[in-house]
């Protein structure tokens, strides 16, 4: 059940070269990625002659059991889970996409999204391909399998060299893994090793979206793979190039925002960190005269710690999770008051009663659920409550691969600060500044962020605002 | 459970025109088809805007309910049961199959199979196309996407003029039905109509492998598609053009030995007819002294009757067949003798014991289910066991849609009649002669057979004989 | 999908002692006892220490997989399959029933049904007796447990004694197994013995409803556990004692014409021979001037072979069944005509048109289906047809575990046989008296029958009407 | 999947008096009390004429679908959702347990464990009764049922004081709900209202075994039941009745500690106030000079704040859960270390790196599970790491409704406090004193508590230790 309105994540990725139990590895990483897609997930390995794929709707847990990994048994591994909007929640859309060519059997997994994809391929349609998804990535795929390129290696290059917007893929073949990021580096993409096993000679390369991942696999981290690099690990070892000079970087700040798990560093930056700084920053640009600083769990915990630190307001979790909310609930007719909310989040009477609340959340999308919170908070006995955003307003969407409601449904597009107090009923609202977000990730030191959704300047030349929508398909 | 070696068909397809509930018709046709392939199921439908697809692993029934039938909900429709070997059996090689390409939204579905796949296949992807699936039907896709033809009619014929081997296919477009069976008209397709709904103008247009489905939905049998023909339908009304020159047809004469539903009209002739009449051949050809005639149910139960008819013996339904039989079975480690037929037949004692039986079954493929059930009934206390086999022995593999085992387990290939009967352990055997088969089946009244599996005589000129195995998939 | 208005079964059981995977015995045993019973199953088993049960709503193969079967390992088992009446039809009344008592733990699996469970249940719960289940079976164990007997035998052979009715029963306990029948010897109960494993010194006892169930098992059956008897298996071997003395015995006789397997032995006589000489005995009761016989498939097969074989006119397979016919399915709004019956029948025309048509059944319900039976054979071109019912009008509920419509919705109970004929819309209609299907049931050879159902005249002092529905549970 | 080793509560329960959705309340509250067992839940519902059940097991959200729902549809309800040890994990033991008995049909919901059972079971087996389940509860019914009182109520009162040791419950009658304390007060039962809907006269009367239930209801809390309490409500409103003095009160200390939510008012109390003041009495109890205090997530949080506060030792989540974790999961062979808690916990290096650590945990019971956080911890950059439990060290088993490992099993019970710091690998280890736990719980303003996990001093007279294992069923 979606109950609260949050930005989401499209997709998380991992892959691994070289282990014995490859398929398991891969399932564990797409485990610790399961908070950047909960819609379906797939996994393709190789065994060194051929490829094996299995994908589904659902959750990692449910998709993959002994009987499915044991099917699976490869020495190289890729990964994929997602989150997709409805018209596109067909399994058909499930990565990692597999396909047979010239270049051989390759399998693709991807994260972010092509803004040129509607034109390359109304050009591929012309010329006679079939498309057999609507997901942006199977662009990708016909333009390796059609690059004159003699080599896979060098196929991909050209293929990537073709497209523009955002993606950190990963791809398998027989025998190798490719690891690949644009060249404005907008999602993140980071490379670790796993120490060789008893009796192998070599480490096991690891890749994955976030590392997490690497915590879980006991792997280390080593570095971002970079925007324009390929990196390629084969029988010959690592190798990497440039396939495209890199323009300024531009990564994700709302990664560090709300998407990352704080446990993960995210373009060289422990996430944690960064929300801490936030809430530090927030308590400095916006104080208030306050009993207690709650935050709404669990993403705006971190800035609420940051916060009191900062302020010296008592940091209290006076709003409490229910954790077994699950994807569907039945509602009475005669309904209760802010149901949805109630079942996700309570409030505790004697912790709130009678005080001025200093409240944290990472932001506000259309502005529901915040009222609904700052409701259940005053239900409780708050005299007041002071809401902080540990971010700028959010007036322009994504199209780097974050789903965003359209800028209608954007309440910072339409309503001022104030005003937005007034809907969420607020006493007051304050929003950390663009300038206090940046400093607080680190702007300019492992890298420079892409602002597009708080400023509406976007990075790259233009962007796909049609969607695809060719075939509606249930599977 | 797959307890008896018979032959196996790979598929029923079934095309509806202009019906407001078109997704139920098509899925109802599909019930009456469900015996020519138990795999896996789809249907495509189209509201006059849009394709909307739904395709699974599993019987009819399973596959489909309410809800995924509402989300259906077209006025066009077709439909696709399938059976496949094993290495093939993914969700992804069901049909239809689904692509957009520069001819608009089309899917297909198929039942036969294309020789020169392969070789096309080859060449396209050594000109940069890529492949999805496992299936030769994605070829035929291939080609009208790349066909230089303006329109989809025009696109559909050139594309079928570069395929060679079997195929009765129905596609579907935004707005059109399409019907073609290949030049030797091996499988089967029909052609009838349903009398227009109360306030609707024009008759529902219905194509279906056999005339069973017309039955269930009320409609009336019309015609065959014919081989080399390609009926189109749609907002004009029927049309038809023959792609290429049809060369002497080649209908599959086991369609009537065992495929087809006896209730069916399949190449112009009721399937219970023949059947009846090559039992009646056959007590001609290889009489016997006997005093019951036993069907192994149901395949055999009508030539079984047609001998009894034409010898006198008295005709006894003296095995019985378990309808409870499902898919896997649990066997005791000391297991039962003959488990795996005792699941799905019992003899009767009391009409066996002492008897002089004859038993009438369509073919014999391993030999190893025969043999069981031979002394199943011995031991049911039959003094005498003739087997007598409605049709010649098979001794080649088929190339057009059937799924036969390799040469080397194709008992007939390997052993003599005589060598056969004491395999099985019966005290006589006598197979159908291949001119009294085609006798039974009215050979040049309605069409032509053919009879490779028999003789080893392809009727066309090349045959594709590796497989098609490029990735693994289970979804 | 319940198309036919049948009458239903309620349950077959089956028992095994002393073997050491008693519980796939006793899963095999209820797989060929399937058709009695589609709803409930579930087997009890005994590791010599303690009892183990599994039971779950649905069919046996869907019930039991290998993981249940292992968690089950036992060397003494008991099973049980189940049809009920919507009211009940709780996983809550599946049976075995298994409880602990002052007898130790004891479960039971019982076919029929007791008629004064109502007036004993209603004693108990006065004496402060909780009922957990709404099924008459659970008198019987608080009969059991509150009996003043001090072994389990007594007790059981006490509490047999207190219970009026019909009942074919096992029972296990650690290290016995327990097999009765009423007094009456309504329904049936067979005993058999496997031979011994290699290293075992005793054969394994087996109980099973049917003689089917030991086909499966390679059992050979030995003789009908009588009237009035309980037979016990245990360490000490087999021993058995009459609990009652037997009144002139009641077999069901509709176990001879629908409810069991025609391979099964019921009774002390083969049910294809019944069924054969019903037909014979039907053509000289009720000859008719005719082109062909026709059954309704599967039930009326041997009936009318019978009636073929007598007359002399030709049997023919005119209807089709459709083996796939899953339970729900979806109907189109503009519903096809006779939509239910053409799911599961189809007839042949080329085999019908012209032709004067006996069609064979082994009985009618409400009528409704048999009309619709008669139109689809004259739609498919049939000149005349003549209704032929292989045993007497039923004109009166049964209480003895058989479920039957009210007597309002008994056809033969509110129509005269002129009346039913026009309703059905056939040219003629005859059943089979009560003396010929005696005769052809070989009345007082091995049993005398029960035909209150025909007559009205019920062989139990008093029956239970009312129903008992204290409450409604699923589960 | 447990991948820690946490104490388990056994039972939530929930009951309604008169709504027009009955049901849809019993299923929000049982949602609300998810945490207190999540093996299996039922709701049995009156509709004023009949009593309704459904119960399965698997979580609420999994059990109930709007179709159940619908089917239970009534005005009072009562529902229970519960843990259980493995021996009993059955279905058969779900509760509410529903019967048929003299005084009607009643459904009874139980959370807590009498102490007597195993003698009154036994008492009542050897008087002929039959017992279905293994459950304690099961025993309450009988003597309800048995008992010589002529109304429910009484009989119920009867029945509650021949059983001794810990029960809240509730149950349904066709018109009325019963709730009912045990003497001591052992675990938990408010009592509250929701305000009538428009056109209703009188409120609906809620009771449920935590107030966050009547949070998500809307509802408002009253008051407890009282210990030694009956509180019936029904046609004629609310009555209330002591069946039985009360001693001293022996409120669980542990439903403060570790079991109930934060959010709930429990004995009367808030439970996170008792959390926040036992963080801050350890603080007082045991300093430490240290850089940050960190919890064990969530049952850690609201104690480390406390501890935080008080010491002005920085509050920091570096322990991350990862909300993901389902039931089942497959390890690599080659396991990865620390691999369960890995799942569900990760450590973020880069605020641990360097520093000296307070963890806040609540409780140790084997000690496994610390071992690895500690561990975790120093892998992660640590310098120290000093443990702080919110309560007394754990050293004997509950026998009131909490699952508890033996005393062979409690690392506490076996080693001393430093064999303990050594065990898990910690630089200090320190538990709260009893004392300290009391205060922080606010002992003897509303209520006074049992600690004999603590002390080994039980407050009944005696305990069940046997354990009834007669049968062990799987549905």
């Amino acid at each position: 059940m979606q109950i609260s309105d949050k930005f989401r994540e499209e997709c998380g990725v991992v892959a691994i070269h070289a282990h014995p139990e490859a398929e398991k590895l891969a399932y564990l990483g797409l485990h610790a990625l399961q908070h950047r897609g909960q819609e379906s997930a797939g996994i393709v390995t190789s065994d060194g002659e051929r490829l094996r794929a299995h994908k589904s709707m659902g959750l990692v847990a449910d998709i993959f059991n002994e009987e499915v990994l044991t099917s699976l048994r490869g020495i190289l591994a890729i990964g994929h889970t997602r989150y997709s909007t409805a018209g596109d929640s067909a399994l058909l859309n499930a990565q990692p996409i597999m396909v047979q060519s010239n270049k051989g059997a390759i399998a693709i997994a991807h994260n972010g999204n092509l803004v040129n994809a509607l034109a390359i391929r109304a050009k591929l349609e012309g010329q006679g391909s079939i498309f057999q998804t609507n997901s942006d990535t199977e662009v990708l795929v016909h333009l390796i399998a059609l690059s004159r390129e003699q080599t896979l290696p060098d196929a991909i290059a050209d293929a990537l060299r073709r497209v523009e917007g955002a993606f950190s893929l990963v791809m398998i073949s027989r025998d190798r893994i490719f690891a690949a990021r644009d060249p404005r580096g907008f999602r993140p993409l980071a490379m670790g090793h796993l120490a060789a096993l008893t009796g192998e000679k070599k480490d096991t390369v690891v890749f994955a979206s976030e590392t997490c991942a690497f915590d879980l696999l006991g792997a280390t981290y080593e570095r971002d793979v970079k925007p324009g690099e390929l990196v390629i690990v084969g029988p010959e070892g690592i190798s990497s190039r440039f396939y495209s000079p890199s323009p300024a970087q531009s990564s994700c700040i709302f990664e560090h925002v709300y998407f990352s798990r704080p446990d993960s560093i995210v373009f060289g930056r422990t996430v944690d960190l960064s929300r801490d700084a936030m809430g530090r920053q927030l308590a400095r640009e916006a104080p208030v005269d306050a009993d207690i600083v709650v935050p709404v769990p669990d993403s705006g915990n971190t800035a609420a710690i940051g916060y009191s630190a900062e302020s010296g307001i008592p940091f209290r979790l006076a709003l409490i999770r229910n954790h077994y909310v699950g994807r569907t609930f039945i509602e009475p007719q005669q309904s209760v008051r802010d149901f949805g909310v109630k079942l996700k989040l309570n409030a505790i009477r004697s912790l709130l009663e009678g005080k001025r609340v200093v409240l944290l959340d990472d932001s506000i999308v259309r502005g529901t659920t915040s009222k609904k919170i700052v409701r259940m908070i005053r239900n409780a006995g708050a005299k007041e409550v002071h809401m902080r955003i540990s971010c700028p307003p959010t007036i322009s969407p994504c199209f780097y691969g974050v789903d965003t409601p359209s800028k209608k449904q954007l309440i910072a597009a339409n309503k001022s600060i104030d005003e937005i107090r007034d809907y969420i009923g607020a006493d007051s609202l304050a929003y950390l500044s663009l300038e206090g977000l940046k400093k607080a990730c680190a702007e300019g030191e492992k890298t420079t962020y892409c602002s597009a959704c708080y400023t509406g300047h976007y990075p790259t030349k233009w962007v796909d605002v049609e969607e695809i929508q060719p075939v509606q398909v249930s599977e």
